[in-house]
Parts: structure tokens; sequence; C-alpha cells
């Protein structure tokens, strides 16, 4: 079974090795709707963007998009007028190929900051790689492959669900291992569906999606200039569209939450030098905002990555984070949790099991509840362990 | 000559090994002024605050200040009433000594969190500290090692200025070495002066003093529940008291700051792992809290302290920190700086020389410049490399 990108109904993809990369892996990416896909994007929020999140805010503006170019190993970002105009003639080309208007073309780029692409290869890349377009899983495939940089793993979710007895497809592909704060990161992340649904609904699917999975992840609270998500669908299931918020799109939704919660656990485990990832669950706030910040403290707290990378229960430095979140709180009445094991309760340390607790920690995964104790709002935060591989993978990256 | 804290008139000092930490190291402190001092205090923002800032903040009604009692290798933090009733008998035991009231005396510890102190231990070391104090240089040596953690090196600073025609002191220790976040962190500093200056005046000297350079400072962003400021004035340097905003006021504020930032410097060099630091200046914001944003964004960003520890002069993730920390910004008017090196301008690359760039940011220190191209206001934060030490460090520190 086709559980990649191709497996939803209508798609083709290919990848290839234009010669961006000096290593020679692949680094040109094509992700094609030859029948027309309904599209949604969200893009990075920092204030500095890369050509490619410029033009797509353009190219968003059209009804139909028929194909996505990515290309890794330069991020096209910081690169001025030219780069504008080379991102510009990545969707140029690809539309060529296709015979559809540039502007029914979306484009992605990620790697290195500041350098002009090299568009010989990158053009001859978009021919080669049009050459290879397949439907089958190798198409999906090859495309994953083509958009990694610092991943060690390929990363690929699939879910299924009965819409009105139709069959219902979603496969996704992300890239991002490094500089993966909230709100997207230096992340990549391609969906396809086979629903049919409206362009504002889907928007609206993606965006909730997004908010409850990629944006509640951290490894180090930072987000490119770079990061996009976009969602194709072909439409071809065959379910009755979805045009508003009925049962079909909660569903709906809900598959989609569930397959990128998928894709941000293969990330947070496959974040640079992570060995570990965890879940911070935050109880007992006084309002949502309140929760989420203190989610995020523990998440992003290195000192707390660090005590779970060593395999120590350190509830002191979760403690620490959330007093010095920002977020109201009970001192007399906080707890901790970690799984089901009561290490903090009423303000105090509890008589717990050490070694319990370590084995806990030590654990591939393992979720942190903390209950502030002043009132009912809750959020939650992924996370992963501070290695010092990941110091030795940034400290050697040189510009 | 006398560069420690009882080399202004009117200190004693002493450390002992207590046995509160089991290596065996100094870990109790005594500062005394037997002729009573005026005290200023700044303490930690974190909302879970350790016993001896609780304690701290009612014993600072008092007129005069006669000691401070510090222990290392216990935090006395999340150790509920007991924890309380310690730090109060850590000053009634100092209190009785020298012969003046508990709340004349104030208290600090560092160390583990959540565990009760062994008080019999603590009290011992109290009456053997008591007896070694000395008004020379060991007195003030030993003091300023009782207090380090994983500090690895002694840190003291001294400055002399004439107000008058009357000679002021001013010196001051500090340990802190990892959970720097701004805001004091786990720092404790304690400086003395025999300047003659009134209480609120001391305060505010403080206050500002602090809010340019301890509060400037981030190892990992956090801040701990023990952090404590401590100033004490003996009055006996002869100079005419201080009681208002006088040129007097401006020169002890000026020569405060410089001692604290002497001190700001020794603990980012000494930050656990640390091997290099670094100050970023923010100018050309809208408005003061966007440059102090767009700084602390950049002296925070793990990947940006890999890259300073690796000597690699990445401009793309200083570029990426400042766009995704929220501050205003043009994007064809930002340019950074390296030293005097431009290595981005008008909202593109530069064409520097990267051997120069590389040997800029593999010196000891080297400062960043980041103009945002908005408006007039500036702001600045210190910070320092993050190495696999550090890790190695914080993930072999077990509770």
């Amino acid at each position: 079974m086709n559980r990649s990108v191709t497996g939803p109904q209508g798609f083709l993809a290919a990848g290839y090795a234009s010669g961006v990369k000096v290593s020679g892996k692949p680094d040109l990416g094509l992700l094609v709707c030859p029948t027309g896909a309904t599209a949604a994007a969200v893009f990075t929020t920092n204030k500095i963007v890369s050509a490619a999140v410029q033009i797509n805010r353009e190219h968003m503006a059209r009804r139909k998009t028929y194909a996505v170019v990515v290309n890794s190993g330069n991020a096209n970002a910081c690169t001025g007028k030219l780069g504008l105009a080379n991102a510009r003639k990545m969707c140029a080309t690809t539309a060529r190929y296709l015979g559809v208007e540039p502007d029914e073309v979306l484009v992605a780029s990620t790697g290195i900051i500041g350098h002009q692409l090299p568009m010989d290869r990158v053009t001859q890349g978009i021919a080669d790689a049009a050459s290879l377009l397949s439907g089958l899983q190798t198409g999906g495939l090859a495309f994953a492959r083509a958009i990694m940089t610092t991943d060690t793993k390929l990363k690929q979710a699939y879910r299924e669900l009965d819409l009105a007895r139709a069959r219902v497809r979603l496969a996704g592909t992300v890239k991002g291992a490094g500089m993966i704060g909230p709100n997207l990161a230096t992340t990549l992340l391609f969906i396809t569906t086979d629903a049919a649904i409206s362009k504002p609904l889907l928007g609206r699917a993606l965006k909730e999606a997004i908010g409850d999975s990629l944006n509640r992840l951290t490894v180090d609270g930072h987000q490119s200039t770079n990061d996009t998500a976009i969602l194709l669908a072909s439409g071809l299931a065959g379910n009755a569209r979805i045009t508003g918020p009925s049962t079909s799109y909660r569903r709906f939704v809900k598959a989609l939450v569930d397959l990128c919660t998928d894709l941000v656990r293969q990330m947070a485990l496959d974040a640079e030098g992570a060995t570990r990832m965890f879940k911070v669950i935050i109880k007992g706030a006084a309002t949502k905002a309140d929760a989420t910040r203190a989610a995020r403290a523990i998440a992003d707290y290195p000192l707390f990555k660090c005590a779970v990378h060593g395999g120590d229960p350190n509830w002191g430095r979760i403690i620490c984070a959330v007093g010095s979140s920002g977020a109201d709180l009970n001192p007399d009445r906080l707890s901790c949790k970690l799984d089901d094991l009561y290490v903090f309760r009423h303000g105090a340390p509890t008589n717990f099991d050490p070694k319990e607790a370590s084995r806990i920690v030590s654990q591939q995964e393992h979720t942190i509840t903390v209950n502030l104790g002043v009132g009912r709002c809750e959020d939650f935060y992924y996370g992963c362990d501070l290695s010092a591989e990941y110091v030795r993978i940034n400290a050697d990256y040189h510009t």
C-alpha cells in the first residue's frame, strides 16, 4: 500500500539530485496534481522571509494549484531581488513543463541563508524531475527524500477515513531537525489529500491542525525565514464536498491533526542530537495563554532538556521554569507528575521512588503534567532532550 | 592591597567547610559589618522563591543590617515550613554570635532544590565561621570561596573613587555559572562599600546598576528560586552622606555599574561549559522594549550560541533570531556588524572577508551590532557560547 504523498488519489511526485547540494544527495522535489488541487498554506511569522514565502503569498490567490517545486540545500533567503526572480523562475519553469500558469505553482526552499541559487542546476533539475514524475510510492518517497537537510530519517505519515461511504486519504511528509520553534520553524510540510473540500474550509482545517501539532513543538525555540506548510486537496475521493463546519469537516480535521501529530513525534525524535522526546501538559492555569507560556517555558528550558538527556527526574528544574514563566500559580497548590507518578504535590516534593522516576524519564517518550492550582485552563507542548551532539552538529556547521 | 569584600572599611568575613557539601569544599560564609550597615537588596522574580528570599523580604525592613549568612550546596527552596524555620534559625544563630537581633541578619542559600538543610552542620558551621571572621583579604577570599557551586573560578571585583576628597571603596563577589537568565538567575551577589549613603538612595543605586549589568546577561534564559543581590554600605569612608540624586550619587552609581559589569564578564566566561562571551547591541529600534527583545533573542538563541562556539560568523542565525523576536524592523534597512566588520547591510549580506569574520568570532569576546532600521532606541545583552560541555555538566548533575 502506498502511504506516501502519492497515496491519496490524483498526485504525482518526483525527487532528483540537481547538484544544489555539494554532497550529491537529492535536493529537488516536485509534487503535482494534474487535475488541479485546492491549496491551503501556512507560512513563517518571522519578519525576514525567504523569496519562496513572498512568492507563495501571491500565488495562493489562485483558485487551483497544480504543483509545488521544492529545493533543499539553499534557503534562497536574504537574497534580494535576484532571489525573488529566481523563485519566480522556479515556478515558471515548472509551469512550462506542466502546461499551466506560473502562479498556479507554489515554491519552497530550505538550507543555507544568504546565497544565490545555482539556477542552471535548478532549472535542469526541474526538467529532470518532471520526466521522473510518478504516482507510485517510489515517486512519493523520492520527493520526501529530496526535501531533507540535516534530517537523519525520512518522515511521512498516512491516514484514511470514511466520509459518508467515500474513502478519503491523507498523506504528509515533513523536513525539520533543527531551528524548530513553535509556529513552524525550519519546517517544510507537504500534505496531500483526495478529499473534496472548499478552499476556505481547507485553509481553516490546516490552521487548526497545525495549531495543535507543529505549533506545539519546540526544539530550540526559533522559527526560520522559510517555514512553509502546504496542503493540496485533489477532490477525487468522491465524498460530498465539504463547504461548511459539518461533522465531515470535524472528522477531516481530526484525521489531519492526527497525521500532523504523528509527524511532530517523528520530528522531535529526529531533532538534531535528540535521543528522547516529551510532552508537557499544563493544567489548572488561570488562562489558556498562561498554560501555553508555562508549557513552553519547560519545553524550552536548556537545563531541563539536559536533565531529560541524562535520564534525571529533576523536578526542581521543572518548578523553576514554571515559576519563572510569568504564569500565575499558587505555590502551595502546585503539583507535578512524571507520567502517573507524583514527584511534587501541595508545594513540596513527594516521597517518590527515585528509581521509578528515573525509569520514566529514561523512556523514549514521557509526559510531564504540572497543575498550577489557580484555574481550569490547560495547554501542552512537545519537546526533546538537549545533547552534546546538538552542539556538535550546530558548532561544526559552517557558513 | 585588599580587593576582596573586606577591602572597603568596616567589614569582616569568613568561609568554612561545614559539611553541607559532601565534597568537603567550603559551603558556609559570613559577611559582617560590626558597626551596622545600610543595606539594599534585589531578589529573584521567580514566583517560587526560596526560604531565604522570603525571610530577607521581612528583614530588609530594618534600618541596619549587621551580617549576611550564606550557605552553598543546598538551596533551601521548595522545603515548606521547616525550610522557613531553618532559614530563620540561620539568622538567629548568626545574630546570637554577633549580639544583634535576628532580623538584623540577611540569609542566602544556593544549591540543590527540595532538600532540607542539615541544620546540625549548618549551626556548627556558623559558630566555626564566626570564630574565623577577619577584616584581612583572607577573610574576604574565604567568603568568596564559600558561596561557589559549579563556578570554576572565584569571582570578585574592586573599584575606588573619590567623592569630594573622601576615598570610597566598592568590592563585590558573585557566584553563578548556570541557570543564568536575566533578572539575576542563580546568582548570589554580595557587594560591600564604605560610602555613606541613605537607604533609599542605596536601593535605587543597586537597582540601576543591576539593570545595566546582571539583568543584561543570559546564559540559559531562566532565573532560579534563590537569586539575591545584597549591597551593604558601612558609611565609614567619610564622604558627605549621599541623600539625593547628586553628582556624587551619579558617580557612585557609575562605579557600581562598572563593578557589576566586571563581575558579569567573569560570570559569562565561567558559565557552565562556556569558552567565549559576546555582547549584542541593538540600534535603530522603534522602542526600548523592542531593542531589549531583539538583543535577548540573539543572546539566547541556541543555534547562534553553537555557532559562536564553533567560531563561525553565522550572520544568518543572527538575522533569523532578530526576525523571529517580534521586534519591529525594516528588512531593507537591516544591518549587522561583527565588531567593526559589516556582514549584512541594506537587507543583504556584504562581500565580507570570511577569514576576518571568523577571526572576530573566535576571540574571547566580540560585539554584534544589529541596526533594525526603524527608530532611535537601543539596548544590549551579554551572552556566551553553548558547548557540549554545558550539556555534559547538566545531564550528569543528578538529583
